[in-house]
């Protein structure tokens, strides 16, 4: 295999010139987005805190009857900061300290809605079937350790901060979810949003761990527009999208847990089709790195007992309704990625494109009930 | 602008070598497929011819309970070859005598099942927003020209036809709908399925011409699996693409015309995400060239009237289920697309990765209803 290698971007940018170029990425990544210049003291601070920090700007025409509207997501990427051995207190507070530190440099950028990657609080440590220790990084949505920490991050930065974790629900037989709580600008918690499709696939083993969500396609309606949050294998769900945009979200983030081996040719498909198909923007986000375990365990491939996950490839990015993408953050370095979008670019690519008023979905209701029923006659012509 | 270029395929292979052609393979198009080799008669009839012919295969592992279910299916991207002043039988005629060529050589080839782009026996005239000539392109999905053509190919190569057409439907008002004829390799007409989404967008202005779709989702059951066709711009729409699975289609077809100022960064993501999401193959076929008209006329976006639509970027290419897909056809030439599928594929991701599984269908039955109902009330929470 040899080393990781950094990104996709970085080979096009070192092996392309010219013309071919700006031809490759006028195909891969579309148009309409531009460099976002961030303040010199946020990039020296990254530097020094050894992750990437990256900024661009998708914007919108000028309208006579709606003034822009201005708002700049953060997308956040990150490594686990001990070993998976040290106590589970110990991990989460490495945690608390790391994202506490990244969530400064966004302020300096002036970041105004935040998004951490799936769990971020603890390893992922669904490929280990094992519930003790790791169930006990499950905590309250609401006012768990690390809700606490984002609440006051929220107050002190003015953003609204999406926070994914392991929610223990205590209310409710101290079940467990994938749970984003999502917290206003003014530092309270506004509510929660449970993943609704849970995997069976690999070494993602989080069908044993917890059960599917049962908070339907809530949007948020916060000082800086409408967000959802779809849950990492959610992406993989086109209806899960579209609910979340029939409730009229305009940013819809996927915080997310996938090793290259698995699913990377899809990673850059999916988020973007949702972005085009529901014309909203979507910010994907991974995580990064590679996470050792201290008791080895297998995938359910036939191969042999191991004890580390695979390589979490980052690569989060942002996609826009207009089918373009910004570039991605790298496939081996923790990351902020910064993006400035005018959301009055949503409903004028619905404009021009129409994908909402020819979508005919009132067929598609009546479709789906049919399909759904336990006397559903697929429609074949056999020939 | 300059000469188009030839492919972003092309591209890359010109300028990355080793390791950073292989990673970069390997991000952007996946993994699981290899060449396919063709006869050499049938390469030197295409050089001749003046057409690109490409083959990949994608295969399948080896099972205990069923043997390898082998298709090979052809992917046509063609010119229009009179120009646009010449008679409109003429035109046909040029086009009846092109694809009969091409439809050869994919016989020599071994191909199955083959399908033409977006109303191939025409120019794209629908940017003109004249009804007259134009619409005298219309027949028959039946018992019109192009019918019995295709007819005649499929009986005499054993190939089942899918043929994309503007349909005059003489029994309803002699109505204009977008339609492919599917065509039996026994050299039948099986059915016919109706383009259910219709653009509004730039100078497609398709809707002034015919309706949207009544056929519903329908697949066909022919000798070489389940197909279903998905015209143009219905892969913008998810709905559209997951109800042929539902109805259990193995290849959806996706006959296309579009140029690349206004979708080029979309096409390699939408017929793509549909394979993932529903776990079946796609086929994407764009038509290639540029079309000029007698009349100028405009495009509705403030520029001035001229005479072409634009660029049509061909880049026809395959999707499997497992997240690959083939390297695209060219973006400048004639060309053909052999690549030989191993269905069994399909249920093998099924198992893998549970897509069907954990779909939840019943949910979105609901929750599809309750948007369509006029007292609908969006899931928003505010904060």
């Amino acid at each position: 295999m040899g080393e990781e290698i950094f990104s996709l971007e970085s080979l096009l940018e070192k092996n392309l010139q010219g013309r071919d170029l700006d031809e490759a990425k006028r195909i891969l990544y579309g148009s309409g987005f531009s460099a976002l210049t961030l303040p010199e003291t946020a990039s020296r601070e990254a530097t020094d805190l050894d992750f990437e920090l990256k900024g661009y700007k998708i914007s919108a025409q000028a309208e006579e009857t709606r003034p822009p509207r201005i708002v700049r997501i953060g997308l956040v990427q990150n490594k686990i900061h001990l070993p998976t051995t040290a106590s589970i207190v110990e991990q989460r507070e490495a945690l608390h300290q790391r994202i506490s530190q990244i969530t400064k440099v966004a302020a300096d950028c002036g970041v105004n809605v935040i998004c951490y990657q799936e769990a971020w609080n603890m390893p992922f440590a669904f490929c280990t079937r094992e519930k003790h220790p790791w169930c006990q990084f499950a905590e309250s949505a609401e006012d768990g350790p690390s809700a606490k920490l984002c609440c006051q991050l929220a107050e002190r930065y003015n953003m609204v901060i999406l926070s994914p974790i392991l929610e223990r629900d205590s209310l409710h037989g101290d079940t467990i979810f994938n749970t984003t709580t999502v917290i206003s600008n003014h530092g309270k918690v506004i509510g929660k949003t449970r993943k609704n499709h849970i995997p069976r696939v690999g070494a993602f083993n989080e069908s044993t761990y917890y059960m599917e969500g049962d908070t339907g396609h809530r949007v948020f309606e916060t000082d800086f527009g409408k967000i959802a949050i779809n849950i990492c294998y959610g992406r993989h769900h086109p209806l899960n999208w579209l609910m979340y945009g029939v409730n009229g979200a305009e940013i819809v983030f996927n915080p997310s847990a996938t090793v290259g081996a698995l699913s990377e040719p899809m990673w850059s498909i999916e988020a973007r089709n949702a972005a085009i198909a529901n014309t909203y923007f979507t910010a994907g986000i991974n995580r990064v790195g590679t996470e050792s375990y201290p008791n080895e365990f297998t995938d359910g491939d036939g191969k042999p007992a191991h004890h580390d996950f695979g390589h979490f490839y980052g690569s989060s990015y942002v996609a826009a309704p207009n089918g373009g993408r910004t570039p991605g953050l790298s496939r081996v370095n923790e990351g902020l990625l910064v993006v400035e979008l005018d959301l009055n670019l949503i409903r004028q690519i619905k404009d021009k494109w129409g994908f909402q008023m020819t979508a005919r979905l009132d067929m598609y209701a009546k479709e789906l009930a049919n399909a759904v029923s336990s006397d559903f006659k697929p429609s074949i012509i056999k020939g």
